[in-house]
């Protein structure tokens, strides 16, 4: 299979090409490698001389897609702008991440890899904040941030395109992926992961509000399992499935990590107004229906997740500090 | 009131401006002036000079918005690339006019217009194909083509600003606008312009189908109240309101504008296919939501407007053909 991940670099593409290339897979990585994302070539150092190609373009541009999605059986499409906060700031950057590389690679999928199926990585932001637990598909969309619209209609793309181009696609909506691989700079990907290098550097993690909010937690692993296992769900309809995990309060994450890591603690501090004007309060995905229709189940339980996640930083801080 | 309108060279946007300047506001007009849109100089001609100011700026850009939005009481942001078929072939054109210019405009206003109350002209495209007539607000959102999509994204950046910025803001859907000043070149803004102009050149009228689809037809003078009626229902909530009118079949509509005219003929022609993969079938806009919020009701029933309509175009070739 000739594959295509766009975002390749970055946190979860590194983690699906690792695996795709293992699979024995003719992998092209494209990815923007913008400042401020998950990009990192550490991400890719060890698996890097096995793909067929890897290609650094502006993703929002017209160039460079064609050559990359040419003869492709699957399109993985995992680029993007992800941080909540940052598409508040700066909306037209969150504009071309998100919603301009989405038209440009339908645009040159239609031309150059017209079979080709499609797995997008969307949030469950878009349902916003949830007016019942767990959410399912069928919680009416509220998007509270900038970043949530683009993702939306990025999987209007979609559904346009399979019925105009017959283009067969599959959406999952993520909760909280962490793991190996993740931005631990700050806490625009994920919190998690900035929570974990305070930890080893043995700082306070700042807990917003009470800490009992409530998080779906899915290791990288388990989400990298659930988009090769969606892959033959893709169809014209473009199906849009929840992704959940373990769930967890902001505290029980905080003092796992702390407990992992040997180190750090961690303090409850006001929410500030930044975050709290989009925050969602707590959510919790219901995943029944992509369980259903592709078999899929996650296998790393959140406390042996975030285990194995402190022990891959404790010794890579040159790499992602 | 110090008023606002994008797109006021445009056919909605011009004579709101002129109602505007009679009410004796003061009123600023933006307009990209863009190829192909509704834009037409001919259409401010009368009321130029009694306008506050008249810019012509790229609304994609960010140069040129803080100017024309410093002080406003109200905006009215009806500037738009309209045409269904045509964001299918340039979707990034669409995304710039109606995505990233409203991004644009709400930026602006959040420094120097923090009270400025928005109303915005929507779609009723956003419900895509009808799952029941006649469809009301708690329709659900199917965007068939690129533009409805972008229109979707633009109702939920007003809602973000509504919560985020305190921005007060109202989102009419409209459905088939008509009148003096549209757009007669092409179908691109109204098939009912284009209809006129064939039947007043004693052309064939191309009817898709068997004509029997039918159309809410809203005269432009009403949509000009409508727009004006809902500044102060503008709220943070973005409330979103359907904008309905008078329902008739696309055969009558043909059968009308030729009688009108003493003029042309109609056909039916079997749907092209760039326009039958986004058609929706019947349309029919449930509007006492929005009747019953500010009061207005439309005034001129569609043979009457159909006339008018008509009548204006047949001594303005010159400016509009």
């Amino acid at each position: 299979m000739k594959a295509v991940v766009t975002g390749g670099a970055g946190f979860v593409g590194s983690n699906l090409v690792r695996r795709l290339v293992a699979l024995g897979h003719a992998v092209t990585v494209l990815d923007g490698m913008i400042e401020g994302s998950g990009a990192n070539p550490a991400n890719l150092a060890d698996v890097e001389s096995g793909l067929s190609d890897c290609l650094q373009v502006d993703l929002a541009d017209a160039v460079g897609w064609h050559e990359a999605v040419a003869g492709a059986d699957s399109i993985f499409h995992l680029a993007a702008q992800t941080g909540h906060e940052a598409s508040m700031r700066e909306p037209i950057d969150d504009l071309k991440a998100n919603a301009v590389a989405t038209l440009r690679l339908l645009a040159a999928a239609r031309e150059v890899a017209p079979e080709a199926a499609l797995v997008f990585t969307s949030t469950r932001q878009v349902y916003g904040r949830p007016q019942t637990l767990p959410v399912s598909e069928v919680h009416p969309l509220a998007p509270p941030d900038i970043n949530a619209v683009h993702k939306m209609a990025a999987e209007e793309y979609l559904r346009i395109s399979g019925r105009v181009d017959g283009r067969a696609s599959v959406v999952l909506r993520l909760t909280n992926t962490y793991g190996p691989g993740m931005r631990v700079r700050d806490a625009r990907q994920s919190f998690v992961g900035y929570w974990v290098r305070l930890a080893l550097e043995g700082q306070d993690i700042p807990v917003y509000g009470d800490g009992e909010q409530v998080r779906d937690l899915t290791y990288v692993d388990d989400v990298v399992d659930a988009l090769i296992d969606a892959l033959p769900i893709a169809a014209t309809s473009s199906p849009r499935f929840n992704l959940g995990g373990d769930v967890a309060s902001l505290l029980a994450i905080a003092q796992e990590i702390i407990a992992a890591a040997g180190a750090g603690s961690y303090c409850l501090v006001p929410f500030p107004r930044e975050r709290q004007r989009i925050d969602i309060g707590s959510f919790r995905a219901d995943d029944r229906a992509f369980r259903t229709a592709s078999g899929w189940a996650p296998r790393v339980s959140w406390k042996e997740g975030i285990r194995r996640t402190v022990e891959y930083y404790r010794s890579r801080r040159k790499a992602y500090w």
